[in-house]
């Protein structure tokens, strides 16, 4: 899973996306000896999160079991989520005579798990508040108990300069869930500057995370086991960022905790990924690889690197040509075109290379190549069928 | 309807598939007047069975009407089954000290009628026992009553040397039919080693039929007409196979019986069956004609008779090109590689043929070449709809 793979043509290449552009013999030799087509994640003209992209390509209608980023977040920290739980995302900030003056407590680092523990394990109302620091200024909020809802909006007001945005109820259900909300803001207002490390950042002249925004409400889902969707035994993942290795949890798969080396950005040690992806394998019916860079240099419209970045993977992973009985999948998640520096609704190239299979006259891997593959068009609920069911391991639907 | 007509590369053929592989002057020219594409009888990466595959061909989607094989079955056989019924697949069998020894009873052919008059007509708790022999060892069973359930598993083991498993509900509302389906199995182990002709089966040596095996239920669903959901008047079905008139009934299509030297296998009549479906387009708006033999080859493993079985259809059919005013569609329920024996999810070529249709440039009926056809990719619920679109049945959605 190369993230935010897809593209749109360059005018420095000629008019060709920076994969169709890059020197791919890896990719190629795939495409050449497999089958391949592009793949719509959610729908053609949806444009995929991260979040709605990861539960397609696992199995899952995001439709049906997303309602807000929270859940996946919070997993993604490692917070315990149960199913039904209401799960918010978390920035540390700092107030000022009421106005947020820095949604990012000065990107705070230091110490956080104790601003952590100040909001964690508390109750309000009959409703546990569970909380987890994650990287930065970031955090997750789980809040547990009978009657909640996530139809409720944070206080975020995602910009600076601004009050907080008043916690409200999107539907009447939402409103006791608001109101625990609004009471734990509250509190938190009142406990955070106290806190012994904000004294210590005022006296450095740092700001201080004395207020809390929250945004993102969704109740986490509850999901079959990946393996019981998809008929095998094992399924783990390897990936460096913890948003990742997040939804992969709350699919039920093995995660393998940290690679050295291995950070979720351009600098990760691709060939640290390789060597575990492919131990994995071993005692494995399945290993989902993630790799993050593309995405960022998508983000950052940095088309040059994108494209080298994407020769630096084909080159760390020449050897998935010598893999043998092994069906092997290459896909984004989506495009993050460097020319719009976010997602798209483009679709992703894909490619599936198994012994035996249909193959078709596909010689490159890129974006205009593939869209005459043999896969046609695909959306992505069905990646993981396809790939199971070329491996041998699905079952007839009827007889 | 070419049953099992997909398949994957095949060395011996120089990568090419039995169809890419045969020499099919008709099919190519029909492909060339047309329009051509690949269909997923399901969806992308699901394995089609028979009887979900041609539920889905005839405009009705499986996941909605199909419960189990044993509703087809029973309908395949004649037996009169109402929307409602409880419909398992029943297996004529040798228990000797309370184990199978023998899952077709020596797959028994004679007096099987008898057998089946035994069982047949019974009540059990107020619920109607209705079953009809088959073929050699096989009958299908109708559970008719107040409070039925599809939800129960049948007793077969599906190997022999073991004893038959216990006949269980799957859920709370499936324990009422278990019950009753147990009764009767009790029933049968007592009646059927009486009857004359096991006494005699005995005496020649002959492994007796003095149990039986059932499995796949099944309840019988709710069809809308073929005719009403495609706005035709009148619909035939030409098959050799029982289970596929079955389904053709079910879809309330009218069935024509019996045809000379058709057998629904490889050394079937083909000209007959073109004689018989031609002769049906005088007086029917839409003819359904069901081809078996490449199936079985395809299940056999046998490329090179897989690939002649087309090329004798394509020369038994060559007269299609002829028919005038008519809309053709050829294609497969779903692909049965002879690599792997069995149905796979790999998509079936699918070509319609009509008078000012929107052709494309493909020449070749077969797998690859078809996958850059007009049509692109279709599921199977599409199908009748393309067909009755083009042949102006339609109506417009909207106004």
């Amino acid at each position: 899973m190369l993230d935010g793979l897809g593209d749109l043509p360059v005018d420095e290449f000629g008019g060709k996306t920076p994969l169709e552009a890059a020197d791919t013999p890896t990719f190629d030799n795939l495409a050449k000896s497999g089958i391949t087509g592009l793949m719509h994640t959610i729908s053609p003209g949806i444009i995929p999160g991260s979040d709605t992209a990861h539960l397609a390509l696992f199995g899952y209608d995001p439709r049906k079991v997303y309602t807000g980023r929270g859940p996946f977040e919070a997993a993604g920290i490692g917070l315990n989520a149960h199913s039904g739980d209401i799960a918010l995302r978390a920035n540390f900030a700092t107030i000022n005579n009421g106005i947020i003056v820095d949604r990012r407590a000065g990107r705070i680092r230091e110490r956080t798990h104790e601003i952590a523990a100040l909001i964690n394990d508390r109750e309000i109302e009959g409703v546990k508040i569970l909380f987890k620091e994650g990287t930065e200024h970031r955090g997750a909020l789980l809040l547990r108990g009978e009657d909640l809802s996530p139809e409720i909006s944070g206080n975020d007001p995602r910009k600076e300069g601004l009050l907080p945005e008043k916690i409200d109820a999107a539907i009447p259900e939402g409103e006791f869930t608001a109101q625990v909300l609004r009471k734990l803001v509250n509190q938190l207002s009142k406990d955070l500057p106290r806190l012994d490390i904000n004294q210590e950042r005022k006296a450095m002249g740092l700001p201080p995370a004395n207020y809390i925004l929250f945004r993102g409400a969704g109740v986490v889902p509850t999901l079959l086991p990946f393996t019981q969707i998809h008929g095998v035994d094992t399924a783990t993942c390897v990936a460096g960022g913890g948003f990742y290795k997040g939804i992969a949890r709350l699919a039920g798969m093995k995660v393998i905790e940290s690679i050295t080396g291995v950070t979720g950005g351009t600098n990760t040690n691709l060939s640290a990924k390789k060597d575990t992806a492919f131990s994995a394998l071993d005692d494995n019916d399945f290993v989902f690889l993630h790799i993050k860079g593309a995405d960022n240099l998508g983000h950052d419209g940095d088309f040059i690197g994108k494209k080298k970045f994407i020769e630096r993977i084909d080159d760390a992973f020449s050897d998935l040509i010598e893999l043998e009985n092994i069906v092997i999948s290459i896909t984004g998640d989506h495009s993050t075109p460097c020319s719009i520096k976010d997602h798209s609704s483009d679709p992703t190239p894909v490619l599936i290379s198994f012994n035996g299979i249909r193959c078709d006259e596909v010689s490159k891997f890129g974006e205009r190549p593939v869209s005459r593959g043999g896969l046609g068009h695909i959306i992505g609920t069905d990646l993981s069928r396809l790939v199971m069911s070329f491996a041998g391991r699905s079952k007839k639907f009827g007889a």
